[in-house]
């Protein structure tokens, strides 16, 4: 199924939990620190944010700053890097849920939504909190480009989110899908890692890039993936419609490579279910047929080998270890994950 | 009217634009930087940024940051003060606009709220943006202090939030009313003020903590004013219907104050009604009247005159200049304003 299946890959079909078994007792540190992060005033907040730290999450952007860390310091990994593991989780968590309340999202990772167990006023509020408590985390960090960096991408998420919302049923190309993916999805692994491999001691630019590189393109592929997901995974794995995104108006790589596809046959029912916004008895269920019967999901497959393989390619200048060889076998994870 | 009137005060009723004349022109570029927070790639972003700043506003809070920082350093304002000015407004923006999801407020300052005229996914995000900018601002400040300061009033902002929420209907003390207070309004003018003072060179430890003292009470006196004016504005004046916190069961000072008075006489019609939430007919409007019918207006008066005596008070430590003197005045203005 892969067209350049990664050539640094040994083990094929990984668990999450071997490949980021080096930094296994990092993450269950990170997992008791986030809980840490209660207001010390209000038990509704504390309720809340307990909530939905318990609810978990793969942690995966902490995931790859604490892998660069160790990849780059010998295994060493500084508190100033713990810190960072939990500003990017937090901030992560903030735009979920403040996303779910956008979306009207009433179920996720199994479990019911902020905006749906308490109301909309609780999840905006708790979000904004969340944000507050990562700018400490990044305040405590005390590294002025690290901000910076945090500032820049914050802003860009938000303008991702916006453009999503501003091209609903829009025929965007494939280089606007690719930059709206990096705004809101690359984008915060992108300033985890890069801000890992900053916080290393004397760590060359060169490092610093490559570091960035790989969560670029880890994160575009990333986004690929999930929305590949959108249409294959079961509503039991998703915890949400099949097709969903694309109900909504989003049209992601696997629509975009379908409705090229009908194009050239000068075929142009999926282009007008969607123009129409499936406004008519059937019309949704159709365009998931139509989807299907093209080579839209193994082409956006493809798309996101592309970017896994410049991933894996950018660590060529990391020295080898476990660490580096984790980061390359989790580019193969993301696209060989189920869900 | 006012019971302890404050002795520095020399001309009455001021206009704020003469209270403010010694950072007008600051103030003015201000404003031109405010509209420049644009998004570089989002023209959807970029309209809703520039209308909720050309809606304009009082800018009070980089005022009182900009009158320190000229007090503290014989008239000079530094450009670390303008990036600070502006944080300290776009987080009060963002706060507004999210607080206006929250609250689904469909008209300030006579125009539509953003949430109105587009809707709530997009003041949300707008105001996710803001605070992202507000960042980047403070990032470039480069004084860790400072943007410690920042993040943890915006926590304490938030559980302001959560606080009020979650005690509608609620008989709430005064000292928890005046807690919420600090929280929800003062602690911004507090971030503004302390900041401006530790951002100018060569000031006393003692200084920073008059800054902070003489922010905390004025921001405390504000918002005292705004409950009552919640009472005794016009519809008109105050863009929104007259009572509106009560009837959304926020319990402010004036009402308190009509509590207590009538708990004295063992008279427990408006607890009666509160506890009810006014789901009978005539229930809120009589709930009005009884509180007109008491002093608690003017004890809630009283009470802002107490914090606005202590904001001025703490100026006392501060050489005399025409800027400890617009600091003075304009903590008197914010007793007599109208709306």
């Amino acid at each position: 199924m892969l067209n350049s299946a990664p050539k640094y890959v040994s083990k094929k079909h990984s668990e999450l939990s071997d490949i980021l078994a080096p930094v296994s007792s990092e993450l269950a540190i990170l997992e008791d620190k986030l809980a840490e992060n209660l207001s010390g005033n209000n038990p509704v907040l504390n309720n809340i944010i307990l909530y939905i730290i318990q609810a978990g999450g793969k942690r995966l952007r902490p995931a790859v700053s604490f892998l660069f860390a160790k990849a780059l310091n010998k295994g060493y990994l500084s508190s100033n890097h713990f810190q960072l593991g939990q500003a990017v989780e937090l901030i992560h968590t903030a735009t979920l849920i403040h996303d779910d309340v956008i979306d009207e999202t009433k179920i996720r990772r199994k479990k019911l939504t902020v905006n749906n167990k308490w109301n909309d006023k609780a999840a905006i509020i708790a979000g904004d909190y969340l944000l507050a408590k990562s700018l400490n985390k990044l305040a405590s960090v005390k590294n002025f480009s690290v901000i910076e960096i945090f500032a820049n991408i914050m802003g860009e998420i938000c303008e991702g989110e916006v453009q999503q919302n501003s091209q609903n049923y829009q025929f965007v190309s494939l280089e606007e899908y690719i930059e709206k993916s990096k705004r809101k999805t690359a984008n915060l692994f992108v300033a985890g890692a890069q801000s890992a491999a900053i916080l290393t001691q004397n760590v060359d630019n060169l490092i610093v890039k490559a570091a960035r590189e790989y969560a670029l393109n880890f994160g575009i592929a990333f986004q690929i993936v999930d929305d590949i997901l959108n249409f294959t995974a079961t509503e039991d794995e998703l915890g949400k419609p099949i097709g969903i995104d694309l109900r909504d108006g989003i049209l992601t790589a696997p629509v975009l490579f379908a409705l090229d596809e009908y194009e050239e046959k000068e075929d142009f029912t999926l282009r007008t279910l969607i123009n129409r916004e499936f406004n008519e008895k059937g019309d949704f269920d159709t365009a998931i047929d139509l989807i299907f019967r093209t080579n839209g999901i193994v082409k956006a497959r493809q798309l996101a080998n592309y970017y896994v393989d410049l991933a894996i390619k950018s660590l060529d200048i990391i020295e080898d270890s476990s660490y580096k060889n984790s980061l390359t076998e989790l580019a193969s994870y993301i696209i060989e994950r189920k869900f």
